[in-house]
């Protein structure tokens, strides 16, 4: 963790503006105070809001540009038009070693395409995956593929296996993690030929990890596994219904609170306890989606995320790029295709 | 809604034994009383439990049988030594036209595969799939497959959007409920080959349902949709990774009344209106997974379920026994062959 981090931030992503995008840059450099931060975006409306954070300003560079990717511009369109924008721009700085990690709270679609054309894939990987956190019974669980790739290969799914075994040793600080693919049941039996092939090849892995077989939907928030692994569909949506069942279940919480007198009294004695409770779940508290498999990191903040939100991204960030992940990842991926070169030399049925 | 139907139940499926099997269906009996039951089962189980219940007695017939359904056992060896089951025999009579509809609490695959194997697939259906309604902000929607077949084809999907939409007619009472297909993302280029081409086939479709396009995991629970189509991997994680955040949330409810003294005193004044959500979220209340598309009716209770549970699915098997859903499905599914036949002889693209 001795490297200072240079950041490339893309200060005009997100809902609310570059205000609570610096405000978030702030709260990380607090944590991390060596780090270096360069902000791409419209200068006139930075540097007004930079100001009220000297110590920040002292370590930015402002970056220039009044263009800006739109939450309605389609991914080709980004693509076309989007390299002078501020999340073209950073993306670039990455590419070009200027930063080690990109950071930006806009258009996904976007964000993804423009950071695959110019970053690329890394030797050894096939698909980039989505990764991102998970809250769990137990604390966090890492997850992937979130939604980059529609369909996947068992090749896929094992390199998804390997990039999410090592972000969990960054993020979660875990030796050997737990890793677990996503099925319809546990039995070796189950699933689609992919799962089968990927629980195969995984299972003679001698890589980092441990890999634990087939988990299922209702183990993810019991975290069984450290790593789930999914094709980016099934994750997509996974990841989505569980956003949609805890929103549902704090709407139904908060009328219950209102249906009557006695209730919102005891909203009253019991609103400290429940504070962990929104702790735990609040997705600023778990924010910050990574793009692992390029030559290059980056990471997608959510749009409507707060500035706390921002800083759990960007620390994130830090942590990924300081532990040098994109390394680890490919060593990693190198030893078990040694692994698996060899075993089928030896002549796997 | 005038015919008295005749239901064969399982009386030994489930964790709780007879009892709570034979409690839910008095209670079913009490709102439908002119329900007649076949039980099948250890008499000598099943007849002290009914003692209990003298008018359930009357109104049904005890089919002795010693051989049971474990809930270890594989579909396979179901299939081949579970015919004489309780579980197999409820099946045969829906088979041999004495009973009108079976309701099982046991072994999923094993009763999949048995239904699937004794009533085969109705004519125009290729696969079956399972039904289940899901708790919303707005009430509840219907989703389709969850976990019947592994993967999907486009026409597969198609035939399960019109065999959810007559569930719903049936099930949720509306005239043309509106159709979804799970995505991960509404914009037409998004997802799959088969889900596109299954839009495509839908946004023709002139059935009695309104097709909607695409819908992604975090508005299932919105309630946008009546009906949320999906194939039975997608849906099967989407399932049970929403009955597992609704756990989490649930248990991380639980531990913060119990943080402090203030929050107990809360939970003491909030718990009446605590109530509602705790009902609306019970998976006793929404209790009931139907085999839809083959030549019979088979209804999936949950093993865990309480005799509320029990009784929810089967009022469920009884209403859809008496709309003969399975008749206004190949009506439905008749039409709209008729007129894709159509579309593909005046030449879609």
């Amino acid at each position: 963790m001795a490297r200072d981090i240079i950041l490339a931030l893309d200060a005009m992503g997100g809902d609310h503006g570059p205000e609570t995008v610096l405000q978030g840059a702030e709260l990380a450099r607090s944590r991390v105070p060596t780090t270096k931060f360069l902000l791409f975006g419209d200068e006139a409306r930075i540097k007004p809001a930079l100001a009220k954070w000297p110590k920040l300003a002292e370590q930015s560079e402002i970056r220039h540009t009044d263009k800006e990717i739109l939450g309605t511009d389609k991914p080709s369109q980004a693509l076309r038009r989007g390299r002078d924008s501020s999340m073209g721009l950073a993306i670039a700085a990455v590419k070009a070693g200027e930063a080690d990690v990109a950071v930006s709270a806009g258009n996904t679609g976007a964000l993804m395409a423009m950071a695959k054309f110019t970053l690329r894939t890394k030797p050894g990987i096939d698909r980039p995956a989505l990764v991102s956190m998970m809250p769990t019974a137990r604390g966090e669980s890492v997850m992937l593929d979130l939604g980059a790739n529609t369909e996947s290969t068992s090749e896929n799914l094992v390199q998804f296996a390997v990039m999410g075994a090592a972000f969990a040793r960054t993020v979660l600080g875990l030796e050997r993690p737990r890793v677990g693919l996503l099925n319809i049941g546990v039995e070796e039996l189950k699933g689609t030929e992919q799962l089968k092939e990927a629980g195969q090849l995984l299972r003679q892995a001698d890589v980092p990890m441990e890999f634990a077989g087939y988990t299922e939907g209702d183990r993810i928030t019991q975290g069984e596994m450290d790593v789930v692994v999914t094709d980016g569909f099934t994750g997509n949506v996974a990841l989505k219904t569980a956003e949609g069942t805890a929103k549902l279940v704090a709407e139904l919480m908060k009328r219950a609170f209102k249906s009557s007198i006695w209730s919102k009294i005891g909203y009253l004695f019991a609103r400290h306890g429940l504070r962990s409770l929104q702790d735990h779940l609040d997705p600023n508290n778990h924010n910050g989606a990574v793009f692992l498999g390029l030559n290059g990191l980056v990471v997608k903040s959510h749009g409507g995320a707060n500035a706390t939100g921002v800083s759990t991204a960007i620390g994130m960030a830090i942590d990924l790029a300081s532990d040098d992940i994109l390394d680890h990842i490919a060593e990693d991926l190198k030893d078990f295709e040694g692994q698996v070169g060899l075993a089928e030399a030896v002549g796997a049925q």
